[in-house]
């Protein structure tokens, strides 16, 4: 739990306290669940009191919002990011699920709480987090439907062939660990050619 | 939460109490998480006290095993009865896909507490539930190198493959609601579809 890292997991964050806190949160919600977590438990794994913890965060539920909607922000951004940089369907696909897979695979212990406390999150902070959710859905969805499209891709179902494409990245969070091979770069790489091949795309 | 259902869950526990406890059990696990709910809550959603909770199970670690364990057997079993049936790669992976994804589908509650609760189980217990699942990544894994053997499959990596096929199965139950469209059985088939593109199968 060094610094570094917790600049790194969060970089919009401030101040360093608010991420030593988001960081304990992760920790103690990935190990027991949201419901068996204390604010106590976060601020104790934080070096701090309780007190100080409501100081950045007014709740335990607004302490997982911020990690739940950062999250969803990292992932939509790295999707949308690639759509700025790549035009083929694709060549799309591919980044889309490499970057997709390598951030589940590298953040796996923070991507396991965005991905399976969602239905712990308050009513109105849920549906912030489904909109972005939808967003993310929405791009993979249209990529493939554009590959279907243009001849790149054939699929029968280009909605279940998008379930597929991002459950692969998911599910990651689930099995990956610390001394998880290949390399999380690597893992993103092999599932590209995977998710390509299930889209029945004419490149190699 | 009807008798039928119990039944139909677990054909194999007996009495009738001991499986309205198991449901009871997984309500409370997905909704809550296992550390965070008591053996209390769980008596009480069947509709018994503590103590004769304790009549069937020595504590809540024995009611997530007995839960785990079932879902567990359920699906190696399922995958073994493949093999039986179907003599090709090809069709071997297609009825396993097929019937795992619809089993996390159609069971997804239970399938969720399976899958996600791994974790809270006792370290001897947990070695035993450990096994059943090398023994269905195994399967997996055998069938795709089979296939790449005689040129039913190509894949670079039939370990990386063999953990896609997985975890597409799996993640139905993070996702897969009451609600969900395709139907379990359709589902089962559209994947089974996207896998033997993923596997590079001649067929299809």
């Amino acid at each position: 739990m060094t610094l570094s890292l917790t600049a790194e997991l969060w970089p919009d964050v401030q101040p360093e306290a608010a991420r030593r806190l988001m960081l304990a949160g992760v920790e103690s919600f990935a190990r027991r669940g949201y419901h068996a977590t204390t604010t106590r438990d976060i601020a104790g794994g934080a070096g701090m009191s309780p007190a100080a913890l409501y100081v950045h965060f007014p709740s335990k539920a607004a302490l997982l919002f911020a990690i739940s909607r950062s999250g969803h922000e990292q992932t939509l951004a790295l999707v949308e990011n690639v759509l700025t940089r790549e035009q083929e369907p694709a060549e799309r696909i591919r980044m889309i699920v490499e970057d997709f897979v390598a951030w589940h695979a590298r953040r796996h212990t923070v991507a396991r709480v965005v991905q399976y406390e969602l239905q712990a999150l308050p009513e109105q902070e849920y549906e912030i987090v489904a909109e972005l959710r939808r967003r993310i859905e929405r791009i993979v969805r249209e990529v493939i439907a554009d590959g279907v499209e243009s001849g790149a891709f054939s699929v029968p179902e280009p909605r279940t062939a998008a379930r597929a494409v991002l459950s692969l990245g998911v599910d990651v969070a689930r099995w990956y660990t610390e001394r998880s091979r290949p390399t999380p770069t690597v893992l993103g790489q092999e599932y590209g050619e995977l998710v390509l091949r299930m889209l029945g795309a004419k490149t190699g």
